[in-house]
């Protein structure tokens, strides 16, 4: 990182930090010769999909991975949201937290259910389950939490919740793979949980997901949706879809799956790098980790405090967005302020100061596998030394943009 | 095919003709070499999906080959069908064929729309346009044609009766990938067609499908629920899904795309040795192509007439099966009758009395380019010995059903 004076920065007609850009969330290839040594047997048996021998290897060992009863890999994970909205005749209204990704939103609402926007958690920035007491109504059949950032929900206190209540308790696992609640890995909690496997996650299958439970008959349910309902050859039972995944993207799960913990050890490292280096900086607070459970830790999460920070996040990601540095706002601005859901519930944001305010502060940074730790090293200096001069970079800024 | 008598057939004892199981559909992978080539340049570049590259410019060579303006690949027909029936925000009731894939009728239910079962013509055993006039109701809002075997439905006929009544017009075009109407290739008709590229499909991308459609601004709609409604990089506009098609999948579809015509030669030759190895068998005939039209040969489909042929379609189908030949009845028992819609709609029956008897006379042999032709002629042979030696069969399989 050569640059001295803030004319330096590519915002205001320096050279880029990187030639080319570096994405928040590359993703990461496991052993790719495992890869190419499954899909050469594919070609050789010809079976293609339709719950073929790799994607029944992989179910057996994510349930293993998982330590869950039952593994139903999806297209993606969206797919697998609603095909579980579907097998448990969800209605009505569904409990999910604002600050989150779109799906969980689209899926109920593509199958009539009204998605009722939670608050989060100020400190894991899950689903507050205080919050979401007032707003159990008699059209309430589930709540949705999600494992933010790989770390739990209030799974005890919200598995209370819904018992008392009779409604399902579901999770969003998608950014929680390899991670553990109480030590047991996420999974295995709730009715069921959902995983995405898109390739920007830390463990994936191009694109893929699945459903975990302990519960057979769901399972069996799943398994029958997928494949459009069939109970047999030409056999329909039920209402399906096509969810299926192909042999192809099972092969990219198995070996994904085969470097798992070498994939986590390097995510970590890149963290570990970000958090040393980031260290100190006022105004920038990297998310915490608990240190009684296994992360993944994929993401490398921060909030800017503007106050403190001398600038506002959205002015930090254009200066790093300028170097080919793609830090990115996340569920920004809240499920609740996009469409279809602002104009249909457009009350929905009063209830939702921590969703407003944490969406205002977040940034991840370039993380995972695929970095590497010079890289993560480099864009650490280029922050702190914005840090360092945030005053004069407001400033021109504001020049910049026609304001000073 | 050595059986001389029917104690041959394995059905009362004899050795299988075929020692593993010939499928009717066994894929068809045209250049291996010219995967293996995508796949190494997607992990080159780890773009693995998400309107990558590779899907790009499938999109564009399957424009140029369907002479279509816009091609939107999706994760899998069913989800290019659901996401077309949003786009469209199509409600109430839509009129389908019985005689067809149970996927449509689940798109439709899925999204609240009602099925309403229309019969077949009995000549091309697509939707018959007459049979669709008494089903329009005030709550229409479109018609489904699908070109059964790859063969166009009366596409003008059905233009102008939706014209007429302002309903839009869609065809399911699973089967007619490389097939024309009237010299053009389908996929242009209609306000859009929804092919599917599962694995069994003449052309395929291990799992997926593709919206055509020359309507620009519809196919904007779909491009953006295709991807959660993203209008922008975080700014959602409507309700999505995710409905993607991976690079890898796309990269099988550019390797099958590059060698279609000779996938198609080769279709085109085993359904050659079937219709001149059966001619003149009694009571079998092989579905007819038209002489006019270009069509891709994939499915080597014959009816049976009991009476005729001296076995009913249901004991033809036993006796291949024995025999390791996965022959299968298609489309039956109609999707009318296989659930919910039994329950729901339990009087369709009475207006399908085409898809009743075409159901029960429909069989499909192991066809395609995977298919030897040496191991089509093995088929053929023994099915001429099954229908010469039919009575002595019918008699025997009574016996051993305990009815004799």
């Amino acid at each position: 990182m050569n640059k001295k004076s803030i004319l330096d920065l590519a915002i205001f007609g320096g050279s880029p930090l990187f030639l080319s850009p570096v994405h928040a969330n590359r993703p990461n290839v496991g052993d790719v010769d495992h890869f190419f040594t499954s899909a050469t047997s594919i070609f050789k048996n010809r079976i293609l999909t339709n719950n073929g021998p790799l994607a029944r290897e992989l179910e057996e060992k994510l349930c293993r991975y998982l330590r869950v009863r039952n593994c139903i890999l999806t297209a993606n994970g969206t797919s697998g949201l609603s095909m579980l909205i579907k097998a448990l005749d969800l209605k009505g209204e569904v409990i999910i937290p604002s600050f989150t990704f779109i799906s969980t939103a689209h899926a109920l609402m593509w199958s009539g259910i009204r998605p009722v926007f939670c608050d989060v958690d100020p400190v894991t920035w899950s689903l507050d389950a205080g919050a979401s007491i007032s707003l159990i109504s008699e059209h309430t059949t589930a709540i949705i939490g999600t494992h933010i950032w790989g770390r739990a929900c209030d799974v005890a206190r919200l598995e209370n919740l819904c018992a008392e209540r009779g409604i399902h308790l579901l999770f969003d696992a998608a950014h929680a793979f390899g991670c553990t609640y109480r030590g047991e890995p996420i999974g295995r909690f709730g009715t069921a949980e959902v995983f995405s496997f898109h390739a920007t996650k830390v463990f994936h299958t191009f694109e893929g997901g699945a459903v975990t439970t302990d519960d057979d008959a769901l399972a069996e349910r799943l398994r029958k949706l997928r494949n459009f309902g069939f109970g047999d050859y030409d056999r329909v039972d039920m209402l399906g879809t096509n969810a299926k995944m192909s042999e192809i993207h099972a092969a990219m799960g198995l070996a994904n799956l085969a470097s798992i913990e070498t994939t986590i050890d390097r995510c970590r490292s890149v963290w570990e790098e970000y958090r040393t280096a980031l260290n100190g900086v006022r105004g920038l607070t990297v998310y915490a980790r608990s240190d009684s459970e296994k992360s993944n830790y994929h993401y490398v999460v921060a909030e800017i405090s503007q106050a403190e920070f001398g600038l506002s996040r959205d002015q930090l990601v254009d200066v790093l967005h300028s170097e080919n540095i793609y830090a990115r706002r996340y569920f920004y601005p809240g499920c609740h302020r996009a469409e279809p859901y602002r104009s249909l519930f457009p009350g929905a944001e009063a209830g939702l100061p921590q969703t407003r305010e944490i969406g205002e502060r977040v940034i991840v940074f370039p993380g995972g596998a695929s970095m590497e730790a010079y890289d993560a090293a480099q864009i650490c200096a280029l922050i702190r030394f914005v840090a360092d001069k945030a005053e004069e970079v407001a400033s021109s800024l504001a020049v910049k943009d026609g304001h000073g």
